[in-house]
């Protein structure tokens, strides 16, 4: 029986989840830098990490019609490159989950260097793109790792 | 003789510079729009033909080693989604172009509507990554394309 | 009134079809070259182009549940680099256009030099996945572009 | 003190290389599934997995102007699809390795259903993209992960 390899995905730190992510080619470009697009698909990955942790399955949601998230506004602030083969941790932490909208501060880390910072506003919307309350389970999944300040 | 194939690239209409860019599957996502990330692609590549067409050769100063432009912060707003298929016009505007850095007015816009906005400031940076003023002549070129609300 | 920009899309010379694509940063690594992966980006864009000038609408197909094209195999050979800013045309010739499946030759080339040969299966397949046949117009529009030589 | 969160990356199963991936939005389409070019990113991130376990340092190489791998050709074949949320395990094995080239076999596999099949040949190039032998060290260093038969 073949060993399963480590299976990709991030974990949470008490309210802070944490995704790893290694520069490959696809990430870099001539630049010798990592792609300034990249870090949104990081960030995506770790947003979508959470969904499945928490036990939201995108998928099913949107196979089902019922719809699905998407992002309504993003502000990225670069800092410093990420390079082939970096291996970079991204620190998610949920500021709020209302019925309309969540926002997540992301942060893309390597060995203590903050590489970019991204505040990230992500919407429910219905198949038909407009806006509606995402399911009441799903946003108290999320109330469930949102930190403690903000929830006072 | 094979006639060539209308070439990519966009225009100048005064200091407003379009360029068209069609949503293929590259682009899109199962929830069946655009990937809110494809957006920072096609602001690239309206940038980058804004280099082109004010003669400045990125490839060129990249391998000589003068430098390359950075992103350094970026902010985008998501109105409305693009589907396969659309052809999505990328305006862009260059609010001001100093020495160490340029901010540039981005919009996505299909058939009248606007699907995006973003601003994004650019920075240059030598190849140890260190902030450097970009090259006079690339500066200049830039004054040339700023609004005169700007300028004044 | 504002002049649109030059709409992305390539055209036909007999039965082959050109359409032109310039290499962004998104589509470099850190080589300095174009990734490989992209080159499958912009067969996909010249396919889809060839869609569109003949008719066939991939969306309304998807969204109507009539069921869309897959590759159900590739095989590409990479000659020579194209590099940051090179214009690079995409030829595309479709050999066979069956109820079940087309085979289209690609290549991409840049001044007369090939960088990369494709040779791609496309099938047709419904919602579940399932191969069927391709609607009879849209073969009937394949069958227009096939080269005197294959028709034979 | 933070955990840090599982590091990316696969594992040997004696000469067979596994590398799991998840199946983000930045890897589907409109028609739901992965998007036919993403099975390239993840092959890729098998190989450089590869050598970063076989201690090759590609960013070093590059850096140091010693050269770089390249895909001379690749050969898929997708025989299932990958849905959002999936994960995929990419299964890598190395035919033989040569001074002048590699040839990989990766295959892409969902609870024991094969996705997609490649056979993907690398060479060696300088930064002036002449073919050169790979280092020694390195070469060695794939003969340790040769397959018994193929060593006969």
């Amino acid at each position: 029986m073949v060993q399963h390899p480590v299976p990709p995905g991030g974990r949470f730190d008490g309210a802070l989840h944490r995704l790893a992510v290694r520069v490959y080619h696809e990430d870099t470009d001539a630049t010798g830098r990592a792609y300034h697009g990249a870090y949104l698909r990081w960030f995506e990955r770790a947003r979508s990490d959470i969904l499945d942790l928490l036990g939201i399955d995108q998928r099913k949601a949107i196979e089902a019609g019922e719809g699905f998230y998407v992002v309504s506004d993003v502000s990225l602030r670069y800092r410093a490159p990420a390079l082939l083969g970096d291996i970079v941790v991204i620190e998610t932490a949920c500021e709020f989950a209302r019925a309309a909208s969540s926002r997540m501060i992301q942060t893309a880390v390597q060995d203590g260097v903050t590489l970019c910072e991204a505040n990230v506003r992500v919407g429910f919307v219905g198949p038909d793109g407009k806006p509606k309350a995402q399911p009441l389970a799903w946003r108290n999944a999320f109330a469930s790792i949102i930190s403690d300040t903000e929830r006072k």
